[in-house]
Protein backbone atom coordinates (compact mmCIF):
# COMPACT_ATOMS: atom_id res chain seq x y z
CA UNK A 1 0.00 0.00 0.00
CA UNK A 2 1.57 3.05 -0.54
CA UNK A 3 1.41 6.02 1.88
CA UNK A 4 0.29 9.36 1.13
CA UNK A 5 3.18 11.28 0.74
CA UNK A 6 4.20 8.20 -1.96
CA UNK A 7 1.28 8.61 -3.84
CA UNK A 8 1.16 12.62 -3.47
CA UNK A 9 5.10 12.34 -4.52
CA UNK A 10 4.53 10.63 -7.87
CA UNK A 11 1.79 12.89 -8.97
CA UNK A 12 4.36 15.81 -8.35
CA UNK A 13 6.86 13.68 -10.37
CA UNK A 14 4.53 12.55 -12.91
CA UNK A 15 3.37 15.85 -13.60
CA UNK A 16 6.20 17.79 -12.50
CA UNK A 17 3.26 20.24 -10.57
CA UNK A 18 2.92 21.20 -7.25
CA UNK A 19 -0.52 23.03 -8.18
CA UNK A 20 -3.82 22.07 -6.57
CA UNK A 21 -6.85 22.90 -8.04
CA UNK A 22 -9.60 23.53 -5.89
CA UNK A 23 -12.95 22.02 -7.29
CA UNK A 24 -15.62 24.91 -5.50
CA UNK A 25 -18.55 24.79 -7.24
CA UNK A 26 -20.23 27.90 -6.57
CA UNK A 27 -23.97 28.92 -8.25
CA UNK A 28 -22.79 32.76 -8.29
CA UNK A 29 -19.78 32.02 -10.38
CA UNK A 30 -20.47 28.99 -12.80
CA UNK A 31 -20.48 30.08 -16.77
CA UNK A 32 -23.14 29.83 -18.30
CA UNK A 33 -22.25 27.58 -20.64
CA UNK A 34 -21.97 25.27 -17.33
CA UNK A 35 -25.53 26.13 -15.95
CA UNK A 36 -26.98 24.53 -19.49
CA UNK A 37 -27.82 21.57 -17.55
CA UNK A 38 -30.22 20.74 -14.97
CA UNK A 39 -27.44 19.62 -12.14
CA UNK A 40 -24.88 21.90 -13.23
CA UNK A 41 -22.17 20.47 -10.60
CA UNK A 42 -20.85 17.05 -12.20
CA UNK A 43 -20.46 18.23 -15.76
CA UNK A 44 -18.78 21.34 -14.17
CA UNK A 45 -16.67 19.66 -12.83
CA UNK A 46 -15.39 16.90 -15.22
CA UNK A 47 -14.83 19.70 -17.58
CA UNK A 48 -12.25 21.12 -15.40
CA UNK A 49 -10.80 17.75 -14.72
CA UNK A 50 -10.29 17.32 -17.86
CA UNK A 51 -9.10 20.19 -18.91
CA UNK A 52 -6.06 20.00 -15.95
CA UNK A 53 -5.41 16.49 -14.88
CA UNK A 54 -2.04 16.40 -16.48
CA UNK A 55 -1.13 19.96 -14.67
CA UNK A 56 -1.98 19.19 -10.84
CA UNK A 57 -0.93 16.74 -7.92
CA UNK A 58 -3.92 16.71 -6.24
CA UNK A 59 -7.98 17.79 -6.48
CA UNK A 60 -9.14 19.77 -3.40
CA UNK A 61 -13.10 19.83 -3.18
CA UNK A 62 -14.59 21.71 -0.36
CA UNK A 63 -17.13 20.14 1.08
CA UNK A 64 -19.30 23.31 1.83
CA UNK A 65 -19.59 23.86 -1.70
CA UNK A 66 -21.35 20.71 -2.09
CA UNK A 67 -23.25 20.80 0.74
CA UNK A 68 -24.73 24.29 -0.36
CA UNK A 69 -26.77 22.34 -2.78
CA UNK A 70 -28.32 19.63 -0.74
CA UNK A 71 -28.29 15.62 -1.17
CA UNK A 72 -27.74 16.62 -4.80
CA UNK A 73 -24.31 18.12 -4.06
CA UNK A 74 -22.83 15.52 -2.15
CA UNK A 75 -24.11 13.26 -4.58
CA UNK A 76 -22.52 15.56 -7.81
CA UNK A 77 -19.13 14.90 -4.82
CA UNK A 78 -19.17 11.00 -4.88
CA UNK A 79 -19.55 11.26 -8.89
CA UNK A 80 -16.82 13.78 -8.83
CA UNK A 81 -14.52 11.95 -6.58
CA UNK A 82 -15.22 8.86 -8.87
CA UNK A 83 -14.17 10.73 -11.89
CA UNK A 84 -10.72 12.02 -10.59
CA UNK A 85 -7.88 9.60 -11.87
CA UNK A 86 -6.55 7.26 -9.65
CA UNK A 87 -3.41 8.22 -9.38
CA UNK A 88 -4.35 11.79 -8.02
CA UNK A 89 -4.35 12.46 -4.51
CA UNK A 90 -7.61 14.30 -3.86
CA UNK A 91 -8.42 16.35 -0.55
CA UNK A 92 -11.59 16.97 0.70
CA UNK A 93 -11.37 20.37 2.04
CA UNK A 94 -13.90 20.14 5.02
CA UNK A 95 -11.68 21.37 8.02
CA UNK A 96 -13.89 19.17 10.36
CA UNK A 97 -12.96 19.22 14.47
CA UNK A 98 -15.60 17.09 16.41
CA UNK A 99 -14.44 15.11 18.78
CA UNK A 100 -13.49 10.94 19.60
CA UNK A 101 -15.95 8.87 17.93
CA UNK A 102 -18.03 11.52 16.38
CA UNK A 103 -14.93 12.34 14.63
CA UNK A 104 -14.11 9.02 13.88
CA UNK A 105 -17.43 8.20 12.08
CA UNK A 106 -16.40 11.70 9.70
CA UNK A 107 -13.48 9.78 9.25
CA UNK A 108 -15.27 6.70 8.31
CA UNK A 109 -17.63 8.86 5.53
CA UNK A 110 -14.12 10.30 4.20
CA UNK A 111 -11.69 8.04 3.82
CA UNK A 112 -13.81 4.52 3.91
CA UNK A 113 -16.46 5.41 1.95
CA UNK A 114 -15.32 7.87 -0.24
CA UNK A 115 -12.15 6.87 -0.12
CA UNK A 116 -10.22 10.55 -0.46
CA UNK A 117 -6.77 10.39 0.11
CA UNK A 118 -6.34 13.24 2.60
CA UNK A 119 -9.15 15.49 4.93
CA UNK A 120 -7.89 19.07 6.46
CA UNK A 121 -8.81 18.87 10.42
CA UNK A 122 -9.98 22.21 12.46
CA UNK A 123 -8.02 21.62 15.90
CA UNK A 124 -9.61 23.88 18.31
CA UNK A 125 -11.16 20.52 20.35
CA UNK A 126 -7.56 19.03 20.41
CA UNK A 127 -6.19 15.83 19.71
CA UNK A 128 -9.85 14.43 20.05
CA UNK A 129 -10.10 15.64 16.17
CA UNK A 130 -6.79 14.14 15.00
CA UNK A 131 -6.17 10.74 16.63
CA UNK A 132 -9.37 9.42 16.01
CA UNK A 133 -9.23 10.88 12.22
CA UNK A 134 -6.63 9.20 11.25
CA UNK A 135 -6.85 5.18 13.61
CA UNK A 136 -7.00 2.54 11.36
CA UNK A 137 -6.12 4.98 8.38
CA UNK A 138 -2.60 4.30 8.11
CA UNK A 139 -2.35 5.14 4.07
CA UNK A 140 -4.58 8.65 5.18
CA UNK A 141 -3.58 12.07 5.76
CA UNK A 142 -4.66 14.95 7.58
CA UNK A 143 -4.26 18.57 6.88
CA UNK A 144 -4.66 20.26 10.22
CA UNK A 145 -5.31 24.44 10.24
CA UNK A 146 -2.29 25.86 11.64
CA UNK A 147 -2.05 29.61 10.25
CA UNK A 148 -5.30 29.85 7.69
CA UNK A 149 -4.92 32.32 4.69
CA UNK A 150 -7.87 34.22 5.64
CA UNK A 151 -7.84 38.33 6.72
CA UNK A 152 -8.99 37.18 10.26
CA UNK A 153 -6.75 34.58 10.86
CA UNK A 154 -4.97 36.90 13.90
CA UNK A 155 -8.50 37.19 15.20
CA UNK A 156 -7.27 34.32 17.60
CA UNK A 157 -4.22 32.52 16.01
CA UNK A 158 -1.80 34.27 17.98
CA UNK A 159 2.01 35.89 17.09
CA UNK A 160 3.44 33.13 15.12
CA UNK A 161 6.29 35.16 14.28
CA UNK A 162 6.99 35.51 17.96
CA UNK A 163 6.08 31.75 17.99
CA UNK A 164 3.22 32.56 20.86
CA UNK A 165 -0.59 31.88 20.52
CA UNK A 166 -2.45 29.34 19.24
CA UNK A 167 -0.59 28.53 15.69
CA UNK A 168 2.52 28.05 17.40
CA UNK A 169 1.18 25.59 19.95
CA UNK A 170 -0.94 23.41 17.28
CA UNK A 171 2.63 23.38 15.19
CA UNK A 172 4.42 21.94 18.35
CA UNK A 173 2.13 20.10 20.22
CA UNK A 174 0.11 18.22 17.86
CA UNK A 175 3.21 16.70 16.42
CA UNK A 176 4.02 14.66 19.88
CA UNK A 177 0.56 12.64 19.11
CA UNK A 178 0.82 9.53 17.62
CA UNK A 179 -1.25 8.83 14.41
CA UNK A 180 -1.81 6.60 12.23
CA UNK A 181 -1.63 8.40 9.50
CA UNK A 182 0.09 11.18 8.11
CA UNK A 183 -0.49 14.92 9.53
CA UNK A 184 0.68 17.60 7.78
CA UNK A 185 -0.51 21.43 8.30
CA UNK A 186 -2.66 24.18 6.40
CA UNK A 187 -0.42 27.41 6.09
CA UNK A 188 -1.61 29.94 4.00
CA UNK A 189 0.84 32.39 1.46
CA UNK A 190 -1.27 35.17 2.72
CA UNK A 191 1.26 35.53 6.08
CA UNK A 192 4.35 34.62 3.97
CA UNK A 193 6.34 35.28 7.60
CA UNK A 194 4.33 32.89 9.40
CA UNK A 195 4.99 30.24 6.19
CA UNK A 196 8.53 30.07 7.47
CA UNK A 197 8.08 29.90 11.11
CA UNK A 198 5.66 26.82 10.58
CA UNK A 199 8.02 25.55 8.50
CA UNK A 200 10.96 25.43 11.46
CA UNK A 201 8.74 24.12 13.79
CA UNK A 202 7.35 21.14 11.81
CA UNK A 203 10.33 20.17 9.47
CA UNK A 204 8.92 16.63 8.67
CA UNK A 205 5.22 17.57 7.56
CA UNK A 206 3.46 18.30 4.86
CA UNK A 207 1.99 21.50 3.83
CA UNK A 208 -1.28 22.73 2.05
CA UNK A 209 -0.79 26.36 1.19
CA UNK A 210 -4.24 28.22 -0.11
CA UNK A 211 -3.96 31.80 -0.96
CA UNK A 212 -2.25 31.66 -3.57
CA UNK A 213 -4.72 32.87 -6.58
CA UNK A 214 -7.63 34.88 -6.04
CA UNK A 215 -6.23 35.63 -2.33
CA UNK A 216 -3.45 36.69 -3.65
CA UNK A 217 -0.65 35.25 -1.55
CA UNK A 218 3.48 35.27 -1.92
CA UNK A 219 4.00 32.53 -4.62
CA UNK A 220 8.05 32.53 -3.69
CA UNK A 221 7.90 31.85 0.00
CA UNK A 222 5.09 28.55 -0.73
CA UNK A 223 7.49 27.61 -3.04
CA UNK A 224 10.78 28.36 -0.38
CA UNK A 225 9.09 27.36 2.83
CA UNK A 226 6.86 24.31 1.16
CA UNK A 227 8.92 21.33 0.69
CA UNK A 228 9.45 18.69 3.28
CA UNK A 229 11.97 16.13 2.93
CA UNK A 230 9.91 13.35 0.56
CA UNK A 231 7.57 15.64 -1.27
CA UNK A 232 6.42 19.60 -2.35
CA UNK A 233 3.90 21.11 -1.24
CA UNK A 234 0.31 21.36 -2.19
CA UNK A 235 0.12 24.27 -3.41
CA UNK A 236 -4.10 25.20 -3.42
CA UNK A 237 -5.83 27.64 -6.08
CA UNK A 238 -9.21 27.57 -6.89
CA UNK A 239 -11.12 30.77 -8.05
CA UNK A 240 -8.53 32.51 -10.41
CA UNK A 241 -8.35 28.59 -11.86
CA UNK A 242 -11.47 27.20 -12.76
CA UNK A 243 -13.23 30.82 -12.73
CA UNK A 244 -10.55 32.40 -15.03
CA UNK A 245 -12.48 33.44 -17.50
CA UNK A 246 -16.34 34.10 -17.62
CA UNK A 247 -16.81 35.11 -21.38
CA UNK A 248 -14.85 32.43 -23.41
CA UNK A 249 -14.42 28.43 -22.87
CA UNK A 250 -14.26 27.70 -18.90
CA UNK A 251 -12.22 24.41 -19.47
CA UNK A 252 -10.33 26.35 -21.43
CA UNK A 253 -9.68 29.10 -19.61
CA UNK A 254 -9.21 26.82 -16.61
CA UNK A 255 -6.29 24.52 -18.68
CA UNK A 256 -4.36 28.06 -19.76
CA UNK A 257 -4.73 29.57 -15.64
CA UNK A 258 -4.03 26.02 -14.83
CA UNK A 259 -0.73 26.16 -17.00
CA UNK A 260 0.25 29.47 -16.38
CA UNK A 261 0.46 29.13 -12.60
CA UNK A 262 2.19 25.75 -12.67
CA UNK A 263 4.90 27.51 -14.72
CA UNK A 264 5.49 30.66 -12.13
CA UNK A 265 5.38 27.86 -9.24
CA UNK A 266 8.36 25.76 -11.49
CA UNK A 267 10.04 28.64 -12.51
CA UNK A 268 10.70 29.67 -8.11
CA UNK A 269 11.57 26.15 -7.61
CA UNK A 270 15.62 25.42 -7.71
CA UNK A 271 17.05 23.51 -10.34
CA UNK B 1 -40.88 35.86 11.65
CA UNK B 2 -40.52 34.11 14.47
CA UNK B 3 -36.63 34.83 15.95
CA UNK B 4 -34.62 31.15 16.91
CA UNK B 5 -34.78 32.47 20.73
CA UNK B 6 -38.23 32.50 20.43
CA UNK B 7 -38.85 29.91 18.81
CA UNK B 8 -36.68 27.77 21.04
CA UNK B 9 -38.10 29.48 24.25
CA UNK B 10 -41.75 28.42 22.42
CA UNK B 11 -41.01 24.38 22.12
CA UNK B 12 -39.31 24.54 25.60
CA UNK B 13 -41.94 25.94 27.11
CA UNK B 14 -44.66 23.69 25.35
CA UNK B 15 -42.95 20.75 26.27
CA UNK B 16 -41.59 21.90 29.45
CA UNK B 17 -37.41 21.11 28.44
CA UNK B 18 -34.73 22.27 28.50
CA UNK B 19 -33.50 18.52 27.07
CA UNK B 20 -32.43 18.52 23.03
CA UNK B 21 -31.23 14.66 22.09
CA UNK B 22 -28.48 14.34 19.09
CA UNK B 23 -29.70 12.38 16.55
CA UNK B 24 -26.14 10.18 16.00
CA UNK B 25 -27.02 7.01 14.32
CA UNK B 26 -23.73 4.82 14.67
CA UNK B 27 -23.71 1.82 13.04
CA UNK B 28 -21.72 -0.05 15.65
CA UNK B 29 -24.81 1.07 18.08
CA UNK B 30 -27.74 0.98 16.29
CA UNK B 31 -30.39 -2.75 17.78
CA UNK B 32 -30.45 -5.37 15.53
CA UNK B 33 -34.51 -4.57 15.08
CA UNK B 34 -33.01 -1.30 14.05
CA UNK B 35 -30.71 -3.22 11.62
CA UNK B 36 -33.43 -5.09 9.97
CA UNK B 37 -34.15 -2.21 7.39
CA UNK B 38 -31.65 -1.90 4.49
CA UNK B 39 -31.09 1.84 5.29
CA UNK B 40 -31.53 1.74 9.24
CA UNK B 41 -31.21 5.41 9.74
CA UNK B 42 -34.44 6.73 8.69
CA UNK B 43 -36.34 4.48 10.40
CA UNK B 44 -34.02 4.43 13.51
CA UNK B 45 -34.01 8.52 13.39
CA UNK B 46 -38.14 8.50 12.84
CA UNK B 47 -39.06 6.24 15.70
CA UNK B 48 -36.23 7.92 18.09
CA UNK B 49 -38.77 11.68 17.20
CA UNK B 50 -42.47 9.66 17.63
CA UNK B 51 -41.29 8.84 20.94
CA UNK B 52 -39.50 11.47 21.92
CA UNK B 53 -41.47 15.36 20.19
CA UNK B 54 -43.49 15.98 22.99
CA UNK B 55 -40.08 15.80 25.26
CA UNK B 56 -37.75 17.60 24.17
CA UNK B 57 -36.69 21.40 22.99
CA UNK B 58 -34.79 20.83 20.23
CA UNK B 59 -32.96 18.06 17.90
CA UNK B 60 -29.72 17.99 17.19
CA UNK B 61 -28.47 15.91 14.21
CA UNK B 62 -24.39 15.77 14.01
CA UNK B 63 -23.37 15.76 10.43
CA UNK B 64 -20.38 13.38 10.69
CA UNK B 65 -23.00 10.51 11.58
CA UNK B 66 -24.50 11.18 7.94
CA UNK B 67 -21.40 11.56 6.23
CA UNK B 68 -20.15 8.02 7.53
CA UNK B 69 -23.04 6.60 5.03
CA UNK B 70 -21.67 8.81 2.44
CA UNK B 71 -25.00 10.57 -0.14
CA UNK B 72 -26.90 8.13 1.41
CA UNK B 73 -26.50 9.10 4.54
CA UNK B 74 -26.84 12.76 4.02
CA UNK B 75 -30.79 11.69 2.07
CA UNK B 76 -31.67 9.89 5.18
CA UNK B 77 -30.69 13.10 7.12
CA UNK B 78 -32.91 15.85 4.86
CA UNK B 79 -35.67 12.92 5.33
CA UNK B 80 -34.93 13.00 9.30
CA UNK B 81 -35.07 17.08 8.95
CA UNK B 82 -38.24 16.73 7.05
CA UNK B 83 -40.01 14.50 9.70
CA UNK B 84 -39.13 16.77 12.69
CA UNK B 85 -42.52 18.00 13.65
CA UNK B 86 -42.34 22.25 12.36
CA UNK B 87 -42.04 23.78 15.82
CA UNK B 88 -39.61 22.03 17.40
CA UNK B 89 -35.87 23.63 16.74
CA UNK B 90 -33.09 21.38 14.83
CA UNK B 91 -29.41 22.34 15.43
CA UNK B 92 -27.11 20.51 12.97
CA UNK B 93 -24.10 19.72 14.58
CA UNK B 94 -21.43 20.62 11.98
CA UNK B 95 -18.83 22.26 13.86
CA UNK B 96 -18.03 24.24 10.38
CA UNK B 97 -15.12 26.59 10.45
CA UNK B 98 -14.43 27.40 7.19
CA UNK B 99 -13.85 31.48 5.76
CA UNK B 100 -15.67 33.74 3.96
CA UNK B 101 -17.43 32.78 0.74
CA UNK B 102 -16.84 28.83 1.61
CA UNK B 103 -18.42 29.76 4.82
CA UNK B 104 -21.39 31.19 3.33
CA UNK B 105 -21.81 28.72 1.13
CA UNK B 106 -22.01 25.99 4.15
CA UNK B 107 -24.81 28.83 5.67
CA UNK B 108 -26.74 28.60 2.33
CA UNK B 109 -26.99 24.66 2.17
CA UNK B 110 -27.96 24.32 6.11
CA UNK B 111 -30.15 27.52 6.76
CA UNK B 112 -31.63 27.11 3.34
CA UNK B 113 -32.03 24.11 1.62
CA UNK B 114 -32.28 21.84 4.64
CA UNK B 115 -34.16 25.31 6.48
CA UNK B 116 -32.06 23.96 10.03
CA UNK B 117 -32.58 26.71 12.73
CA UNK B 118 -29.14 26.64 14.25
CA UNK B 119 -25.50 25.09 13.40
CA UNK B 120 -22.31 24.57 15.91
CA UNK B 121 -19.63 26.78 14.14
CA UNK B 122 -15.95 26.39 15.22
CA UNK B 123 -14.02 30.24 15.40
CA UNK B 124 -10.52 28.98 15.01
CA UNK B 125 -9.91 30.94 11.68
CA UNK B 126 -12.03 33.95 14.04
CA UNK B 127 -14.58 36.48 12.59
CA UNK B 128 -14.68 34.61 9.09
CA UNK B 129 -16.35 31.84 10.05
CA UNK B 130 -19.15 33.48 11.86
CA UNK B 131 -20.51 36.48 10.12
CA UNK B 132 -20.63 35.17 7.09
CA UNK B 133 -23.06 31.93 8.17
CA UNK B 134 -25.18 34.47 9.82
CA UNK B 135 -25.73 37.15 6.83
CA UNK B 136 -28.93 37.56 5.50
CA UNK B 137 -30.00 34.84 7.90
CA UNK B 138 -31.86 36.67 10.61
CA UNK B 139 -33.78 34.29 11.89
CA UNK B 140 -30.89 31.91 12.59
CA UNK B 141 -28.51 30.90 15.01
CA UNK B 142 -25.45 29.83 14.86
CA UNK B 143 -23.17 28.23 18.22
CA UNK B 144 -19.74 28.75 18.67
CA UNK B 145 -17.52 26.73 19.92
CA UNK B 146 -15.85 28.12 23.65
CA UNK B 147 -15.75 25.35 25.59
CA UNK B 148 -15.91 21.93 24.24
CA UNK B 149 -17.17 18.79 26.67
CA UNK B 150 -14.11 16.42 25.35
CA UNK B 151 -10.68 15.39 27.25
CA UNK B 152 -8.93 17.27 25.34
CA UNK B 153 -10.62 20.91 25.50
CA UNK B 154 -7.69 22.21 27.84
CA UNK B 155 -4.90 21.26 24.88
CA UNK B 156 -5.60 24.20 23.04
CA UNK B 157 -8.32 26.41 24.44
CA UNK B 158 -6.34 27.70 27.56
CA UNK B 159 -7.54 28.25 31.01
CA UNK B 160 -11.11 29.85 30.83
CA UNK B 161 -11.03 29.82 34.99
CA UNK B 162 -8.46 32.37 34.87
CA UNK B 163 -9.81 34.36 32.01
CA UNK B 164 -6.67 33.71 29.65
CA UNK B 165 -6.87 31.69 26.50
CA UNK B 166 -8.55 30.65 23.37
CA UNK B 167 -11.98 29.84 24.67
CA UNK B 168 -11.94 33.32 26.84
CA UNK B 169 -11.08 34.89 23.71
CA UNK B 170 -13.90 33.64 21.72
CA UNK B 171 -15.92 34.31 24.36
CA UNK B 172 -15.04 38.22 24.93
CA UNK B 173 -14.11 38.98 21.59
CA UNK B 174 -17.05 37.25 19.06
CA UNK B 175 -19.73 39.01 21.09
CA UNK B 176 -18.24 42.29 19.33
CA UNK B 177 -18.96 40.76 16.44
CA UNK B 178 -22.37 42.58 14.68
CA UNK B 179 -24.15 39.72 12.96
CA UNK B 180 -27.67 39.24 11.78
CA UNK B 181 -28.82 35.79 13.71
CA UNK B 182 -28.04 34.77 17.05
CA UNK B 183 -24.65 34.18 18.88
CA UNK B 184 -24.86 31.65 21.30
CA UNK B 185 -22.04 29.41 22.49
CA UNK B 186 -21.48 25.45 23.46
CA UNK B 187 -19.73 25.03 26.53
CA UNK B 188 -20.31 20.94 27.98
CA UNK B 189 -21.06 20.35 31.19
CA UNK B 190 -18.14 18.21 32.04
CA UNK B 191 -16.52 21.39 32.57
CA UNK B 192 -18.82 23.01 35.05
CA UNK B 193 -16.53 26.13 36.43
CA UNK B 194 -15.31 27.04 32.83
CA UNK B 195 -19.41 26.59 32.07
CA UNK B 196 -19.72 29.60 35.20
CA UNK B 197 -17.25 32.03 33.74
CA UNK B 198 -18.62 31.85 30.08
CA UNK B 199 -22.04 32.32 31.63
CA UNK B 200 -20.55 35.29 33.39
CA UNK B 201 -18.16 36.38 30.07
CA UNK B 202 -21.31 36.23 28.13
CA UNK B 203 -24.29 37.11 29.82
CA UNK B 204 -27.11 37.33 27.22
CA UNK B 205 -26.39 34.32 24.50
CA UNK B 206 -28.33 31.50 24.45
CA UNK B 207 -25.76 28.20 25.48
CA UNK B 208 -25.59 24.40 23.77
CA UNK B 209 -24.41 22.17 26.73
CA UNK B 210 -23.38 19.18 25.24
CA UNK B 211 -21.29 16.67 27.80
CA UNK B 212 -24.73 15.72 30.35
CA UNK B 213 -25.02 12.56 29.17
CA UNK B 214 -22.62 9.81 28.40
CA UNK B 215 -19.81 12.27 28.90
CA UNK B 216 -21.05 12.36 32.85
CA UNK B 217 -20.82 16.37 33.17
CA UNK B 218 -22.44 18.44 36.13
CA UNK B 219 -26.22 18.56 35.19
CA UNK B 220 -26.43 20.78 38.21
CA UNK B 221 -24.07 23.57 36.77
CA UNK B 222 -25.74 23.52 33.27
CA UNK B 223 -29.35 24.60 34.64
CA UNK B 224 -27.51 27.10 37.05
CA UNK B 225 -25.11 28.89 34.37
CA UNK B 226 -27.11 27.98 31.46
CA UNK B 227 -30.66 30.02 30.91
CA UNK B 228 -30.08 33.85 30.02
CA UNK B 229 -32.62 36.70 29.75
CA UNK B 230 -35.07 35.46 27.01
CA UNK B 231 -34.30 31.26 27.08
CA UNK B 232 -33.27 28.26 28.64
CA UNK B 233 -29.89 26.34 27.23
CA UNK B 234 -30.26 23.47 25.20
CA UNK B 235 -28.90 20.69 27.50
CA UNK B 236 -27.98 18.03 24.67
CA UNK B 237 -27.48 14.31 25.31
CA UNK B 238 -27.30 11.46 22.49
CA UNK B 239 -25.93 8.17 23.76
CA UNK B 240 -27.54 8.09 26.57
CA UNK B 241 -30.74 8.59 25.26
CA UNK B 242 -30.98 6.84 21.73
CA UNK B 243 -28.71 4.06 22.76
CA UNK B 244 -30.50 3.78 26.30
CA UNK B 245 -31.03 0.06 26.53
CA UNK B 246 -29.32 -2.23 23.77
CA UNK B 247 -31.88 -5.40 25.01
CA UNK B 248 -35.59 -4.07 24.67
CA UNK B 249 -37.68 -1.87 22.35
CA UNK B 250 -35.41 0.70 21.72
CA UNK B 251 -37.36 3.44 21.04
CA UNK B 252 -39.64 2.71 24.12
CA UNK B 253 -36.01 2.89 26.06
CA UNK B 254 -35.25 6.30 24.67
CA UNK B 255 -38.38 7.64 25.52
CA UNK B 256 -37.82 5.98 29.26
CA UNK B 257 -34.34 8.04 29.30
CA UNK B 258 -35.65 11.17 27.96
CA UNK B 259 -38.47 11.04 30.20
CA UNK B 260 -36.11 10.38 33.39
CA UNK B 261 -33.11 13.04 31.84
CA UNK B 262 -36.06 15.67 31.74
CA UNK B 263 -36.98 15.13 34.97
CA UNK B 264 -33.78 15.40 36.23
CA UNK B 265 -33.07 18.74 34.58
CA UNK B 266 -36.66 20.04 35.63
CA UNK B 267 -35.78 18.94 40.01
CA UNK B 268 -32.50 20.87 39.44
CA UNK B 269 -34.46 24.35 38.26
CA UNK B 270 -35.90 27.15 40.33
CA UNK B 271 -39.67 26.92 41.35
Amino acid sequence: MLSYLQKLKAAQEKNNSWLCVGLDPDPNRLRVDALKWDDPVLPFNKAIIDATADLVCAYKPNLGFYLQWGAAGIIALERTIAYIPREIPIILDCKTGDIGHTQAAWARGLFYEWAVDAITVNPFVGSDAVIPALKDHPDKAVYILARTSNPSAADFQGDLQARTGLSAAVLTRSQQWQTDGHKGYVAGATYPAELQIARELAPEANFLIPGIGAQGGDLAAAVRYGPDAVAGPVISASRSIIYANMQGDFAAAAREAALATRAQINAQRPG
